[in-house]
């Protein structure tokens, strides 16, 4: 085969149920694990964090929460962890760890509630960064700087990122699921698209999944991905999930598969372009891309 | 002020109720109006459909179901329609003039009920082109041969697309709303924002707008777009509505507006970069929003 033919845009189909073995040299992949409702089954991994946004929660936040060491919630997320709850037994075993936020959307019965339980609560009222930003900063403040008592004496306006961009970053490895930062108001799931693929630049310590009632959000980086999980079942009962490759980077991206019930090669992916979406997952335990640039993936999840 | 202070990039904070005249030269602005739930209070507008796609409807169906012409459901938005009445005699009112669809969702029952009662249904088996592409084929073809039985002996396989592509094409403006078409699968989100630019390009006769339960989305069209609604109460009952634009086309766009909360001034937006979410609608009745290329704004409906 010329050269020139190898790399020609193709498609090709395959069957449902494949296997797809791991890159040949382990150094050189990024592997991602997006599995879910996997509790008890897994070696506990150290520095996994859930962020609960200001949705409402549709999903079983327990099965997500007893994966998690550390638990925040911004601003309105409080009012929508407190409601999720019909029961006060219940609602007193899952207690944040940070309410973080400008406090324009908290109840201040439920401010009141969590405080006297102990909550660390970070008023920051500060318009030049979001929520969802202002949580990234105490997360990794919270990791940088275990066992102090760090959060005291903030500064009010801004004093998180302040603090975080006042001292060195170490590298410690965060997974971050993040609930009800997708499928709200467009602006808002844009938004947070936008600041996955800023984050994986500026915090490349951070691994996000963003978490919503019908799939799973992650971005595949540059180079080759291994997307890897124990089960396809763990997505959905039957069938393979759905999936899509969604070029929102700015530009376009040059994308090699193996392990889609559509797989591509030398495939050009562009908004305004071509757009691989109701793609499915063959791989029974994993499947590879690799892109030519980041590039979001959703698998969806219907259990 | 030299010419490169005035191209100087700028955000100003504009108070919460202000008047945006039209643009003073009428010919040269494109004319957007995102109303909903105005039935009985505008004058008729010809050419007006519905298109419901295969998602929960979480909306008030009827209200802009009366200020349309035309009604299409795409596969298992059928099924979506049926459910969403309880009772026979209001289910009985609203039936769809097509059905269309490779019908891999669609129940057998529901197609039985609305086919008895003279909806036109229509297989299209093709799997290169989606349910929504399917279905704006229907439309423009509704259109355009008025009057004709041209869904009689069309192909089952890609009929639709087949008789569009051969013949020529009228411009008839179509205000075209979608329900379902975000806030589902990311996948499914992105890939109906991707085919918002591209139809705008090859099919310029029609202005969409997407309804989600949040809010409603639509194409601002490089040059200067004037948004106008009777009144902001129609969005929402008290404040001011959020909104974003978001520069999804595949590169970035250069911003001017006047109108918004944060308006902005020779600003550039870009995906992994900076993008404007949580802005607001200051003008009572109108804003104007000047943009380098085709942009995505959202606008929140919370009524």
């Amino acid at each position: 085969m010329s050269e020139l033919t190898s790399l020609e845009e193709k498609v090709i189909e395959q069957p449902d149920n494949i296997i797809i073995p791991p890159p040949s040299d382990d150094t050189k992949y990024h592997r991602i694990q997006p599995f879910l409702h996997l509790s008890g089954k897994i070696p506990y991994v150290t520095n996994r964090a859930l962020l609960i946004l200001n949705q409402k929660i549709n999903i079983d936040l327990i099965s997500i929460w007893e994966q998690c060491e550390l638990v925040v919630c911004a601003d309105g997320g409080t009012n929508r962890l407190y409601d999720y709850f019909t029961d006060e037994q219940s609602r007193m075993k899952c207690l944040p760890h940070y309410i973080v936020g400008d406090f324009d959307s908290l109840r201040p019965e439920v401010q009141a509630y969590y405080e006297s339980r102990g909550c660390i609560v970070i008023p920051q009222s500060s318009q030049y960064s979001n929520d969802f930003m202002k949580c990234i900063y105490c997360i990794q403040l919270h990791y940088q700087l275990k066992n102090t008592t760090w959060y005291e004496m903030l500064d009010t306006v801004n004093g998180l990122e302040e603090l975080w961009n006042s001292i060195p970053h170490c590298s410690a490895d965060i997974t971050l699921y993040v609930l009800n930062a997708i499928g709200g108001r467009l602006d808002q799931t844009i938004q947070s698209i936008n600041q996955m693929y800023i984050l994986n630049k500026s915090d490349a310590n951070l691994t996000l999944y963003f978490i919503t009632e019908s799939d799973v959000i992650f971005l595949l980086k540059k180079g080759q991905n291994y997307v890897t999980y124990e089960n396809r079942s763990l997505f959905c009962d039957s069938g393979i999930p759905n999936c899509g490759l969604l070029p929102l980077g700015n530009g376009s991206v040059v994308l090699n598969s193996f392990g889609l019930k559509y797989d591509v090669r030398e495939w050009t992916t562009q908004m305004v372009g071509k757009v691989s979406s109701s793609n499915g997952i063959c791989g029974e335990n994993g499947f590879i891309v690799e892109c030519s640039e980041d590039i979001v993936m959703n698998i969806e999840v219907t259990k």
